[in-house]
């Protein structure tokens, strides 16, 4: 079957978290108090992210949304990272710095060339209010915000996917699934998407680790959203 | 509390599905034999609506998108209307008429300014994928796609109203709920939600029916959304 439907993951993919959190850190030590090394900050409070997805995946935790999770996130590392003494205030603004995310140089030209053809759809474990809040920002333009709020799931649970195709009222091998991350990739395999790896080599920073490919490989490899709509759309590369 | 999100009926309230239906069928009776009064067919199937959803609400049928309780009605009604004789294919498009709406003259540069200061979501009883083609087709930029079918029921249900303000993360005042029918915004009101009636005078036809405003009053009335812009964003009117 022909492709209809992008399904994109944002974290990491489609925003570079890291380097927009380590400079809404450095705002918020040019206004307050705080310092601290905002990379290994970004770095803690993202590795938090997978473990506490985790617990609400395995009903340790109720359902939570990511901004509630982030929150939990935050509260644990502040100490270590001399936050301490920040207002509720300041922390509800660094909190939400997940929804002021800023997008790769690629990603906004590419997604609107993907649009031309395909119903092009975000598919993120950030929750709709996040992911509304920052591609209005950002000027990101989804034909729809689909999010893993909405089933009650965390990616890679296949309820996610398997959701994102039933509202997209689409086949699964109809949908591509892009991102970063091979075990987004994989778990969208397992459901019958096809499959797009745009690896993001700086999203962990200049010397932070690479993800690897899926290992049972993908439909698509692309440097960036402008190569995968050159690949998807068929058009000679852009001069 | 100022209003931050703005929620947007969309059949009859942001387009116009009598005049497009019409123009559907007319496309439909110079490439086949079928001829009707498309007015009158198009009256006919969206009176079958109401009844259709009611079903659904008070559980007689079971969960239903709009794309099915549509498909349902047009067969009730194909005798009746000479369509006895279309293809599946045929039949499929014309069902489909409901994902190509066009907006009324205003609708697109009027949300696009109202984007300028509020989120700007549908919230409709059309399922996700009929929101999203339907959006993408016309040009509506919407911040998001809400749709009855996230939350299993259908307006006036006050859960569409309460999903709705959940997933945008706003308190029930900060948002405002805007259509053409009195029954959706006195539910809306209801659920503590702000209210913008804009009536399309011309939603059943030159000589249908007009709704009449809110028994309850509604926050704003404005006469289209460019005039619900001047109002929120206290412009002067457009020159």
């Amino acid at each position: 079957m022909a492709i209809r439907v992008l399904l994109c993951d944002v974290f990491g993919t489609v925003v570079d978290w890291r380097g927009s959190i380590v400079r809404a850190g450095e705002s918020l030590a040019a206004r307050t108090p705080v310092t601290t090394d905002w990379g290994r900050f970004a770095d803690r409070w993202r590795a938090g992210y997978g473990p506490a997805m985790n617990r609400v995946r395995t009903d340790e935790l109720p359902w939570m949304t990511i901004d509630s999770l982030h929150r939990m996130i935050l509260e644990e590392i502040a100490d270590e990272h001399g936050l301490a003494g920040l207002t509720e205030a300041e922390m509800g603004w660094l909190n939400r710095v997940w929804h002021r995310l800023d997008p790769w140089g690629d990603s906004i030209g590419g997604i609107e060339r993907l649009r031309s053809r395909f119903v092009v759809a975000s598919l993120s474990n950030g929750n709709v209010a996040l992911l509304t809040n920052m591609a209005k920002r950002a000027g990101i333009h989804w034909d729809c915000v689909l999010s893993a709020e909405l089933f009650g799931a965390y990616k890679p649970d296949p309820e996610v996917y398997r959701g994102a195709i039933r509202l997209l009222d689409c086949a699964p091998d109809e949908a591509l699934m892009v991102a970063a991350h091979p075990g987004d990739l994989e778990a969208a395999r397992q459901v019958g998407l096809k499959t797009a790896f745009v690896p993001r080599p700086l999203e962990h920073g200049v010397d932070g680790k690479r993800e690897s490919p899926p290992e049972g490989g993908s439909t698509y490899t692309a440097n960036d959203f402008h190569d995968l709509a050159d690949q998807l759309l068929g058009d000679l590369p852009e001069e």
